[in-house]
Order: structure tokens, then sequence, then C-alpha cells
């Protein structure tokens, strides 16, 4: 069944400590070069996809999903593996 | 510029508390039909996509970014947007 895809990343222009985190772990265990941002990933499973529910899902995804004042977002469908 | 993306998401028969609240608060604010389950995305850039990137991305991986008991990774490229 297709499912809808939400990916929410930090702003560019927004630190990420999180990321900057990873990258130094990843350092230390000798994967170098290796530069990471975390953000985050929402599977949504819908009964059909259309025009509207994608509507509706980025609304949802505004709303609950991502906060647009440091984070941005897309919205895409991809085929259940 | 190229990057690699790394998706963590809860293994499917894990229970995912998050997924199931975000659905709740979603069907609260009248979008109803939408199950949501939360994972990690990480976009990784690196100086060159090579086949022995992809392999080192992939260890980093299961070393670090996902915790193999509870979680599925998968690893790919994609066109900086």
């Amino acid at each position: 069944m297709p499912r809808i895809i939400v990916d929410v990343m930090p702003k560019p222009e927004i630190l990420d400590p999180q990321g900057k985190a990873i990258t130094g772990v990843l350092e230390k265990l000798g994967h170098t070069g290796l530069s990471v941002r975390q953000g985050k990933r929402f599977e949504i499973e819908v009964d059909q996809i259309t025009d509207a529910r994608l509507d509706e899902v980025r609304k949802a995804a505004s709303e609950v999903l991502a906060n647009e004042v440091i984070e941005n977002f897309t919205v895409r469908v991809e085929e259940a593996q």
C-alpha cells in the first residue's frame, strides 16, 4: 500500500547540535568526512492517496509535525517497500 | 551537491507510542484516517559519493544512527533540492 512520507529537517541556518554530536561520534569511530544533520521522518498510511488527502497531510504537517519557525518539511508519496 | 540519506524507522512489530500520540492529536484536530509512524532522517554530506563511502555510511548507520534491535534503516543517495 502506498504511503505519504513527511520529511522534517532543521532549516539550514538553524544550529543542529544533534547532528554535530553525531558527526563527532562518527569521527571518533574513524568515519571521517561525514557531515550529519538529523531530522524526523513520518510515514502516514491513508485509505486512499488523493490530492485532497495530500493537502490535508500538508496542513497536518504544518500544524503538528513541523515547527515552521525552525524547520522545513516536504511531503511525498512513497510506494511501500 | 548530492547527499546520502539514512532513514531509520521502528520495526513494524515494535510499538510506536510517539506515532500513536501524533495520530491522536491529528484526529482531535479533525484529520481523521491518518495513521502515523515516526522515525529519524539523517542527511549526510560527503566529499564524494562512491561505493566505498556508501558502505561506510551503512556501517556508521548500524553502529550509531540506528538501534538494530528495534529499528530498520535504509541508505540511499538523494540529489540536493
